[in-house]
């Protein structure tokens, strides 16, 4: 085919993806908002959720302006590189918009589509994280796409406008997801330690100031953020195959296979999106609505797995003429389905780990929390196993670019899969509105049961969001190889150790500076909480309104102070080691920060799942249920986890992604400043 | 000067120190035990941990005749390799054992004299540290002497029998530390949770069946358990020192002048412990004897610190004709010592990082910790800094052998660190023992300002057992490169890799199955207690008396149970990743192993350390003191922080330095193995 008519086509899948974005925000936005309490709930939610998105993108205004001019003065082919990061950070920051628009539009929509059914309540939180979903596959695809065809095609340097794209999406994603993760923990733990714990008033009360700014986290965490953290991904990997694939194969070849992977997938995506199709369950009964729901979502990613790999053999042979990058794509698909297997067992409140973490609770909460960590370490087994057993084997099938291509293989599905992990919050964010408008006690149920189901979906999705930029920043670290042209960088070498070294100590710290961002905020909102109880009167009677404003903008600010220093310190010290120590102890950095990071999050992610659902597993009614002290002790383990899931663990994500990207930008810097 | 001569002086040295031993014995044992009861529990103790001996050196023996064997049958030269590692285990069993033999013996006696006078409770305890201190050194250099005699001294192969003795050290440090920390907060946590918490009794009381094993605990955990782990950084540095000196320089210079270091090492040591003596303190003022005794026993740290110097000045000098391997040693020590400092700074209640972590005790106990560990997470900054300093430094100074002389230069003194160390498990004896025989209030209150002061000397030496170990196996992951003959193990290959993330995983199931191994044990303790509570009659009331054995034979069983898998791993994962990825992917693997395991074990220690300290600091009245909510919730930080900083964390720097044994005995073969 012409090349012409490649780029056609690849459009023409990003903008599939978009259209489909324009249907289901149809679908959504027809439903109504419900009654007059409803329909303020979801605004102020909603109005809390785009204030700290409007925060969030003036700092990332300053903080692209200053990257931009040093991209634009200093990394070549300039401005190129500068303009790259600028698209990727402009869709990236896009995409997380429009999600989260909808996120906070469908929440209450499916609270009232609850209120008479039940498969309706599920296509609608299912369809709003379906639009996060395929606005980040589309604009992702499509920027790729456009940033490829505007810049000159022939030129081999073309590249590193992808790398620059791909760098605007890390930045976004620093901003989206360790900011919103510091923001909805605090101000969880905020809400929760003076409402459920000093006042004794149920969770989601409307009497709680902090209330709205715990939903409002609910989006901007887990739906903006989560959104932000795999767009990079996704657009890192696709990017890391191209540049491979370029230096390795053909111009046309490298650029064009891994952008028709894309576009296949975003098609493939559709149609799993399109075959969940919730059949009505008449009776209330908890435990049918949670397993159909699960049957329902996992149907669509079946569906969208067995054609993505039909879709491949057809592509990867038509471009190569050999069948061993199709091998490539499914080690890496098949570790991430794997992985995320492992996650469900580790996690599940019905699986050995997490009753273990259950029957600790009774000897008190210090048990709980040694058993939890344990617990977490022992679950880094085989999430490790599966990613170097893919690795090598992307290798073995297709060198430095098989482990690209098997990063893509992960990633390909990431509409179906991510419209299955951004469930949960909208289902999460409908029973909270349920609850806050006293609705009745059937859609409260209904509600329940959606959110039991995101639970797990939820950690379904952090499993594989950790593998998937472990892999993304595996494949990130082969690039890094190729554009620094290093070709040795051995542990024979002290200024590898000391790269490695380093780079694990980063990690450290910056997940350390997270938690103590969640332990500050919270305080803070804590104290303002207190203070609105105390002044505003009536307030505990429901006579009165409480501030909610104050506890968004609290949480907002202190979200971004506290991502500030870790922020730099992940873009500095890459720097300064590579202008001291050379390009080589960079290597060493990177692969530090990646194991560190790695084993870390998933240490935290499951951590902080088992945990939760160890508390859920002891409220259901088992040793001594709600009110036991078995149940005190795991409320304490759930609220230690709460910043490990949610906020260090997926930090480190990000960090792992980004000092990757900051070392391939700058790595051409290095050494030439060492060969001085 | 001859060889023979100066083997004949280094041989003296090591016989100086074991004189030391000797004398400090004599004046240990003159002093009375006191009366009945006080002999009757010491006694009770000293049982119980030479029971506890008794059945690890039973299944170390098993242990060692297999390791000897294999040994004998595939290393080279044959079977030399295995006779040195009979020797290494033999010397350090025996370190270990004379060492616990005087301190059991110590303890009642430092409380007895502590009837009368201040200064002369601290002198024992200390000279009851310096035993073990000055048997580590002794036994140490004599073995390695010994073995370089004996074995033809003119082969350059001789130096495979410093490995497999270093080897030997290992083994021990196994059983002893890990299966140690395992044993003594099983029985802490077992003796806290029935008697302190469901009985209400107080800790130490004579009524609580686990109260022996707990007291055999401090014994076996962190004199014995401590020993063996110096031991083999100590025997690990100057064996490393050696290898690396005979393939840099000469027979001769390689092989003498580690040792002569290590000989002067035990002089300046014997004057620096000889040079603590306390001044008495009529007034039973609190804080002036933690004052006093600190300043007392740093004397010795001083005086020893600046003979070495001189000392090592002359040596290198003498040997190698230049100064450059001086400057070496002296970044080795200077990092030592920095890493002591900020292990205080992060972990003494009168500084920031503690207080803060009272402060959020306010907040609960999920809140202490999450500060905790997020504290001791970035507690990891200053001695990671501080370790690449000194290994690139050591690098630029001495290159790889320059790595190995540094860790010399940390572990120089250790006879007098070591002898600082452990002094604390025995004051803290004392002061069970002055609790548990009802001693007069001034004793007890002599007795715990002196245990006060061993809390801050443990902490510290847990610092420097870190950081040692750390140097140590970076001069062994050196000695690795030699003795398999690699020259690159580049990041750049996915092999490499792979070793890394699988170095890593090792260190988070190890540490997780040792922790596991706590709860399990605590868990058995416990149903043991509640078990003679409410079988024995009259046990409450103190008519009867507890089965201590019982206790103690539990907390043995589950030890050794629970090492037995972490133990297995750490020897065979490395085996298996060298016979099929190859000797490199066995580098990735000693450096992931060694950054994941340095990060975890100073956070662990550190964060440990900072909870048990937060917590003494509220006892002090802050915050609401003793029996607050802030208390309840620094409780629970104490009771997580014992199995990181007793248990888990300790056991850490035994994996580190044991796979790198693994690999260095291994590495000959996995290199033939590879080649065929």
């Amino acid at each position: 085919m012409e090349d012409w008519a490649l780029m056609l086509l690849i459009i023409l899948g990003g903008v599939l993806g978009l259209a489909f974005v324009g249907y289901l925000a149809y679908f959504i936005l027809r439903e109504s908002e419900g009654n007059a309490k409803m329909k303020e709930i979801s605004r102020a939610i909603r109005q809390g959720a785009m204030a700290f998105l409007r925060r969030e993108f003036t700092t990332l205004t300053v903080f692209t302006v200053i990257i931009f001019i040093v991209l634009a003065v200093f990394i070549e082919p300039r401005p190129f590189v500068a303009i790259g990061y600028l698209a990727g950070t402009v869709t990236s920051a896009l995409a997380g918009w429009l999600g989260m628009n909808i996120a906070t539009k469908a929440n209450v929509r499916t609270a009232h589509a609850a209120l008479h059914s039940w498969a309706m309540g599920l296509k609608i939180a299912f369809s709003s994280g379906a639009v996060m979903g395929f606005c980040v596959v589309g604009l992702g695809l499509l920027g790729l796409a456009i940033i490829s065809f505007i810049w000159d095609a022939s030129n081999p340097d073309n590249f590193h406008v992808w790398l620059g794209f791909a760098f605007g999406a890390s930045s976004v994603a620093l901003f989206l997801r360790a900011g919103g993760g510091i923001f909805t923990k605090s101000a969880d733990v905020g809400a929760d330690l003076v409402g459920k714990v000093e006042h004794g008033i149920p969770e989601d009360d409307p009497r709680n100031p902090a209330v709205i700014a715990d939903n409002v986290g609910d989006n901007v965490g887990d739906v903006a953020g989560m959104g932000s953290d795999l767009y990079e991904s996704y657009v890192s990997a696709i990017a890391a195959s191209m540049v491979l694939g370029v230096l390795a194969l053909d111009l046309t070849t490298g650029m064009f296979m891994p952008l028709c992977l894309a576009a296949a997938g975003i098609v493939v995506s559709i149609i799993g999106a399109l075959s969940v199709r919730p059949k009505e369950i008449k009776a209330l009964d908890f435990e049918k609505q949670v397993a159909r729901a699960h049957a329902t979502m996992n149907r669509g990613v079946y569906v969208s797995n067995i054609l993505m790999i039909i879709a491949a053999l057809f592509i990867i042979w038509g471009f190569t003429g050999e069948f061993s990058l199709f091998w490539a794509l499914i080690s890496g698909l098949v570790a991430g389905f794997l992985i995320a297997q492992a996650t469900e067992y580790y996690t599940s409140a019905d699986r050995n780990p997490t009753k273990k973490i259950a029957r600790a609770a009774q000897s008190g909460s210090a048990v709980v929390i040694i058993e939890g960590i344990a617990t977490g370490m022992i679950s880094t087994v085989i999430p490790v196993l599966l990613v170097v057993i893919a690795t090598i084997l992307a290798y073995i099938f297709g060198d430095l670019l098989g482990i690209a291509i098997a990063a893509m293989g992960m990633l390909i599905n990431l509409g179906m899969l991510l419209a299955m992990d951004c469930y949960g919050p909208i289902a999460d964010n409908s029973a909270g509105i349920a609850e806050m408008a006293g609705l009745g006690k059937d859609v409260r149920e209904r509600c329940e049961a959606l959110d039991a189901v995101g639970n797990t979906t939820a950690a379904l999705g952090k499993g594989f969001a950790i593998a998937s930029a472990a892999l993304a920043s595996l494949a990130w670290l082969a690039t890094y190889f190729e554009v620094a042209e290093i070709e040795i960088a051995s542990l024979t070498s002290v200024d590898v150790i000391a790269g490695v070294f380093i780079g694990g100590m980063l990690t450290f710290v910056f997940s350390a500076l997270a938690m103590k961002g969640v332990s500050d905020g919270g305080y803070a909102i804590v104290n303002e909480v207190r203070r609105q109880f105390g002044e505003i009167k009536g307030l505990m009677e429901g006579k009165a309104k409480p501030d909610y404003v104050a506890c968004v903008n609290i949480a907002t600010n202190r979200a971004l102070r506290s991502m500030l220093i870790p922020g730099v310190l992940v873009i500095i010290v890459p720097l300064i080691l590579g202008f001291t120590l050379g390009p080589e102890s960079v290597a060493g950095l990177l692969a530090g920060a990646l194991l560190t990071g790695f084993l870390m999050a998933v240490m935290m992610a499951n951590s902080g799942g088992a945990w939760d659902n160890a508390k859920k597993y002891i409220e259901s009614g088992v040793h001594g249920g709600k009110g036991s002290d078995a149940h005190k002790a795991s409320v304490c383990g759930d609220t230690v986890g709460d910043p490990f899931k949610d906020t260090a663990g997926p930090s480190l994500n990000i960090l792992i992604k980004l000092v990757g990207k900051v070392a391939v930008i700058f790595g051409p810097v290095f050494v030439v400043s060492i060969a001085l």
